[in-house]
């Protein structure tokens, strides 16, 4: 039986979906009976909140890219030191939509810092608690693209095909992931309904930190 | 002839006397005609300041150390890219009053992150960019505590103690690092007069940045 915490990480390009899916999942994981926080950086930790502030401000044009990866590190620790750590300490199932992930595929691959240069200092902010398993929504750049632009009614112009190259390369960074990481990195079909992926990720997670508890 | 650049970093307990000597060597070093900058980080980077006011913010009482380290990486890096490395691109002598090492002696050794561990993050800070050379002002923790308590009236207390203590600590923080970088990092004895360390530190800089570039 398990009792200690788990820790589940949810990844994949904007428009995979996942939003919607991980509240399916953490709803199916309440209904067990099991304690579980879902939670998204910086979630509400002030410290956090107040770097990621510094992250957004649109004035901020003149920030470089490895001080933008130096302060989603710095509010990736506070959230993990306040909430994350605490939480598994006390035996919940912490989801968490986008991790370490996202660091390494958006700034380390797509921005071209370098996957092992911007993995250096999140395993400097992250020490031991890296992820048991990161669930990866797989949709291919277009189709991500497609859902996110589907409300929008303007033409296609110059700056959504940059957009379009940019998802390509985010893609492919997570790719590296994936095979750099294939015991803890799930690849999920998420160009499936929504019904389905929640279906197919509720099995790998079920599979791995549920059924077990009842043998 | 030197054309290029030079990034002298000056380092030091508390009381060691920094200020008034890096004063006196950036006058110096202009009346040779020298184009040279005096700074010292934050250093008026609006984006450094922000992040600044976020470590020294006294509420902030829940601040993780590793969020420290990296929250100085991060404003260490702006500064370098907005004020250091066009400094020196431009052919300037840049003093700057603490750099690297202030973190590794403080955070990695006395705050016991580990010296390989903050020397991990600001590689990824700071790049190519590591000082030419770098001047520790060298004086006993005692001498430097007591310099900085001389006008205070107040009678010694459990906190000074403490503070002898970590002061203790950040000395041994130097020591290792001047062991690590036997080349880079000069000595210099900070328990003489102001006037003398000037002429020390003087003889050093001129030596091995100004001199050559009459020879």
């Amino acid at each position: 039986m398990i009792q200690q915490g788990v820790f589940i990480t949810f990844e994949g390009p904007e428009g995979a979906g996942k939003t919607t899916v991980i509240a399916q999942i953490f709803e199916r994981l309440q209904a067990t009976g099991r304690k579980v926080i879902l939670t998204r950086e910086p979630g509400g930790i002030r410290i956090s909140e107040k770097i990621r502030e510094i992250i957004l401000d649109n004035d901020h044009q003149e920030m470089d890219a490895k001080t933008e990866a130096l302060l989603y590190a710095a509010a990736r620790r506070q959230h993990l030191v306040e909430n994350v750590i605490p939480s598994l300490e006390a035996g919940y199932i912490v989801l968490c939509d986008r991790f370490i992930d996202s660091s390494l595929a958006y700034q380390g691959y797509a921005r071209g810092l370098g996957i092992d240069e911007v993995l250096s200092i999140n395993e400097f902010a992250i020490g031991e608690t890296m992820p048991n398993t990161t669930i990866f929504f797989d949709v291919t750049p277009e189709k991500g693209l497609a859902r996110i632009t589907k409300n929008s009614t303007r033409e296609q112009n110059r700056l959504d095909k940059e957009s379009l190259k940019f998802h390509k390369k985010v893609y492919e960074g997570y790719q590296e992931l994936i095979k750099r990481y294939p015991d803890r990195i799930v690849s999920t079909d998420a160009s499936l309904s929504k019904e389905e992926v929640t279906e197919n990720v509720w099995k790998e997670i079920e599979d791995r930190f549920i059924k077990s508890t009842h043998s």
